[in-house]
């Protein structure tokens, strides 16, 4: 039976009275409208944690554009029954009020990291990213948290803010799923027509493709150029970036050597799909 | 016998084992070069948890002005004789490079309450202390956390913080401690010359005459302007700061009806000073 908490205080009286059994509190932070590859974050933090937590909770500090915001997915009773199948313990949905009172007036925010990619893009983002986090892990009090590969920069930005704050978790990062044809799942791909469903899986394809050029020896510039026109042809508009970067700190690469890692944010119809694969 | 820590991987080791038990701990943040003020905090801590841990640890961050920062005073073997003699556990004095390590990117920022007053006349200093405190909180696992009256627009912002990012501690706010002419203690006293801290008293002494006289119904403008001039007449310098403002909210207060706060900051030769005191 997972318990649903709306409020910080009753989540705090529920996790106060597990640390002092000495329990594990792993959390799976997620804005709702949950799929497989939330599924994947509460499978492992079911491994590995005495209690798991997730967290539902579309963070309007992180949206830069209300339209994004407004048509952002919800299905509270659908999620619920799929945390109930996992085995989640406690479902915490607070409101906005909730995380945001009146008053309100802390930002956390990470520089370098989390300047280029989604930042250039998304003016805001991260900081909205690192202070509900920050929240987040001050509320369920964890010891370990959850987050997927799919959103790369996102974990980077975590990692640095959980070691800068000395913040006492762990941030365990779990590999992107994806659909049989190699869609990353994502809450966004419900907002997809039939066509633009099908147009989809272009992107990881051509992402692979342009990865193993590289691999082999093609230059970077080069192989990103034609990846960037087959992504345009097979119907997507506006690549924000398609760029390959260093691993962790996100440094740009110019020719390659060390791990990399490609990363990409298009738009199909009116909706912004990311993805990022090794390279 | 007070533990000296230096790294926060030996600290945490320290935490841990005590969390285990389910000690409470409290800790004291200080910049070192500790007098009676700074001891009072220590008691308080010491009534209130199981364990007590000191941090000293000059903040670059916190510091607007290099000279300032330079100047401060250090005297760590004093510190920890007063330390010892209180009974503290743990004295944690770290190194700039153990707290801001190569890489370090995350800032704390609160708004509004942290604008005005030493907000205004020290431009970044509340981001430094908002950072550095979240640091130290993340460190420490301190259930409570205890800071003077003395830095009165500090302990609010300390406050907003802790509420705003859900930190499970609770900040306990300790009376100003003064030396028997009415001069509140701080670091900086060291470092007025003789007949400089023959003068220092008059600011509080003033200050307390114009909160009379405005508890007593004169205009706070009136009575402040008195006030500043009675400062200047007393030997201070670059009045940066006289206001009555509200207690918690730090608002502005142009007549008076709520229960309010004065509160100063000037110069006597090269030392600034503060101070605030109930209206």
């Amino acid at each position: 039976m997972t318990q649903i908490i709306r409020t910080s205080a009753d989540l705090r009286d529920r996790v106060a009275a597990w640390k002092r059994s000495g329990i594990l509190v792993g959390v799976v932070p997620t804005m709702g409208a949950l799929h497989d590859g939330h599924m994947s974050l509460v499978r492992e933090a079911r491994k590995q944690s005495d209690r798991v937590i997730v967290t539902i909770f579309v963070n309007p500090m992180q949206f830069n554009n209300a339209s994004d915001l407004d048509k952002y997915p919800r299905d509270e009773a659908h999620d619920l029954a799929m945390l109930e199948a996992e085995g989640v313990d406690v479902l915490f949905a607070p409101g906005v009020n909730e995380v945001y009172p009146d008053g309100f007036a802390t930002k956390v925010s990470v520089s370098g990291i989390s300047e280029p990619l989604e930042g250039a893009f998304r003016p805001g983002h991260f900081d909205g990213v690192a202070t509900v986090v920050s929240k987040l892990f001050g509320m369920t009090q964890a010891g370990r948290a959850f987050f997927g590969e799919k959103d790369w920069q996102q974990l980077q930005v975590v990692r640095r803010l959980v070691e800068d704050l000395n913040i006492p978790i762990r941030i365990i990062g779990c590999p992107t799923i994806r659909e049989p044809d190699g869609l990353a799942m994502s809450s966004r791909n419900v907002r997809l027509s039939e066509a633009e469903r099908a147009q989809a899986p272009a992107l990881h394809r051509i992402m692979t493709a342009a990865a193993e050029q590289i691999r082999a020896g093609a230059p970077i510039e080069t192989a990103l150029e034609q990846a960037k026109a087959e992504i345009l042809a097979a119907g997507f508009h506006d690549i924000e970036y398609l760029e390959v970067r260093s691993v962790e700190g996100l440094r740009p690469m110019e020719t390659f050597s060390e791990p990399g890692r490609m990363l990409v944010a298009a738009y199909l119809g009116d909706v912004r799909l990311i993805d990022n694969i090794a390279v």
